[in-house]
């Protein structure tokens, strides 16, 4: 194994990423743009013999080097820690309580652009799984672009924005059994119906159970230990009670993504419901903070990945740049008229200008589609041209979706501006 | 790739350890040994054709198996974080201030454990190499465990204290050029006159280098984005300037840890001075705790894969027992002597009591020692006899110092006891 190989390529990539990140989020842009862009650029240069990733070691061709092998992994783990920290964001208890709009908001949300994401493709080529795929990229809004932009606005008291972040909560996890489903379709390469309930059972179920245990047995166990603590003196506490938490979250994380791949879901399934199995203490514990770090050093290699497989030369002809237009224009359109629908559905009170904040603001897609596309072109459900076409849609709805977003919530608040 | 045992192994070997170590800090021993005893353990745990390493898809031929690939790439950049994160926490300015008397503990504490290492190896096998690697093994104090001890105690506002804290860091200092002369002189395979002084020469230049760069070049750089962020709105600052230094220390780690690799030292080197270089805004930036998450993402599996490398069977034998036992002996008359007369020679002032306890408490040896002996093991500068005796070593003087240590101290300050 050459270490140094792999700490040059580490530092290289890194860096890059971080620069790419920094320049985008200068121009207001999401900084993950900016590192999908630099792989984007990276994976494309090349004169002659010549190529960058060359010059680091990486052959993307399978199992064909260790330095892409590495790369895959850290890309692999970064989503993996990303999916665990939404899940601490999501206490089971303001999930279940946030109420009927919010429900009906994420689900319209949902099933709009995996219904048209669906047929557009089944017209376009046919190919079921392409079409399955493209379904299920489309479903889910990146609650961190929202959160983010609502943050920025300081609007995070009004009802609009509350039935939004808890919509895009519900939207992830139903965007998660879509995953699931899609994803044990296309691997046991046969849709016989009983195969999708069996994959769709074991995904409820997986769901079911972990809401379970975070409202019923982690509290049980978490008072137990507090108990015993509370006989004991505080010697022990200090700096080391902060180490154990987050060897125990960390233990969570790894060993719930083991458990749903090896049931045949994503690991990045498992990695989101051990977060949110540990949400309720994720405040106290700090782990929020301290997953974070964790995070960092590994999510660049994710999104870089992400740019890395997109092949220029595919997307330069004609269709491909009609195909890509017309993806962004329906995942525009359907989230929008999904979720001011389920707006109308779930909060007869709500006026036309409420509900176009909430279509507005659930439009951004981020890292749950790209980690859909990511799979389906990694499983081979996918063919270059789509996945090329999803990275864009992801792109274009993250950077024209906030404008809108903020047009709208100053037209219904005039006095909310961007801090 | 397969990405479901991977995760396995992760998870398994990541929970044993935590076990391992919380199970020996219970009985107060540090957990890093209790991490050492699983590796060792799991390591020797094989029933006819089945082996505990095996079933986790473990095999440690080199580039034999990629799980082990990922095992060691998880020790090698936990042990560079872990150096890192002493060189965060080792100001240059108190270093340098330090004064006389932990200069003279620190370099006497290094060279008769050194010269007394070289010789008895070089009596007991006429091996140079083995020599050049026990002396280097025995060379460093483990500022953790020391500094562990201390604070337990409630006793850093003492003389002895700061001397002992100001030692064990001069102390690793020294030891980092030790090692790198060492390690030069046996890659490169020769030990010609010249090589020795251009690997010292390497070292030392890169030592100097980084100690000015802290002293004068990064605080200027520091100065003028501190100019520049004050000239603009706060709006920026924020969340995201948590991640961004987070992001700066990372690349500093990686950049330098690469560098060092690239000149012929080791890595850790690099990684030791990249803190360093930041250690004056370690705190403001809170990276620290930062790194800390890091760290124990990846350390455990360092101190797992130490313990694997020891082969019991190898050790079973009456002259590898009385090998160990001779390596102990040495390892702590060594150190008692070099630094109680160190502190002598630097201020004459202290009593016979307060020799005795900067004696002891400059004992412990821990990671850098094993570090030493890891790297020696895999350039087969180390026989496996003689790394499972520095190994014991290790385990032995971090088990017997500390109450040597609290006794030393409890004579001359009979109010303090262990908290």
């Amino acid at each position: 194994m050459d270490f140094g190989s792999i700490l040059l390529m580490l530092v290289v990539l890194f860096v890059l990423a971080a620069a790419g990140s920094k320049i985008f989020a200068h121009f207001g842009v999401p900084g993950l743009i900016g590192e999908i862009v630099v792989g984007i650029i990276i994976a494309n240069l090349a004169v002659g013999d010549w190529s960058f990733l060359g010059a680091l070691g990486i052959d993307m061709g399978s199992g064909a080097s260790q330095n892409y092998d590495v790369l895959y992994l850290f890309a692999q783990l970064g989503v993996i820690f990303l999916l665990f920290s939404i899940g601490l964001a999501t206490k089971v208890k303001e999930l279940l309580s946030i109420g009927k709009a919010a429900m009906t908001v994420a689900t319209m949300g949902v099933l709009i652009p995996l219904i048209a994401g669906f047929a557009l493709i089944e017209v376009y080529d046919g190919n079921i799984n392409h079409a399955l795929f493209l379904g299920a990229a489309l479903v889910a809004t990146s609650v961190g672009i929202t959160a983010r932009v609502i943050k920025d606005m300081n609007v995070l008291d009004t009802k609009e924005a509350r039935i939004i972040i808890g919509a895009a909560v519900i939207d992830d996890v139903e965007g998660m059994v879509v995953l699931a489903i899609v994803v044990g379709m296309t691997s046991y390469g046969d849709f016989s119906v009983s195969n999708v309930i069996l994959i769709a059972a074991e995904a409820l179920v997986f769901v079911v159970l972990s809401i379970a245990a975070a409202l019923w047995v982690v509290p049980r166990i978490y008072k137990y230990f507090e108990k015993r603590r509370e006989g004991r003196p505080v010697k022990s506490k200090g700096t080391n009670s902060g180490i154990n938490v987050l060897i125990l979250a960390i233990a969570v994380c790894l060993g719930f993504s083991w458990f749903a791949d090896m049931i045949g879901l994503a690991a990045i399934i498992g990695a989101f419901l051990g977060g949110m199995l540990l949400a309720e203490y994720a405040q106290e514990w700090k782990l929020e903070e301290k997953m974070e770090s964790i995070t960092a050093l590994f999510i660049s290699f994710f999104f870089l990945n992400v740019g890395m497989q997109v092949d220029l030369g595919s997307l330069a002809t004609v269709s491909a740049v009609l195909l890509a237009v017309i993806v962004i224009l329906i995942a525009i359109a359907t989230k929008y008229v999904g979720c001011s629908f389920g707006a109308r559905l779930g909060d007869r009170s709500l006026s036309k200008e409420s509900r176009n904040i909430i279509g507005f603001g659930m439009v951004p897609r981020g890292e749950v589609g790209l980690i859909v596309a990511a799979m389906g072109l990694a499983s081979g459900a996918m063919s270059s041209e789509l996945y090329g076409a999803v990275i864009i849609m992801a792109v274009a709805t993250t950077i024209i979706a906030p404008p809108l977003f903020v047009w709208a919530f100053s037209k219904k608040y005039p006095q909310c501006k961007i801090a």
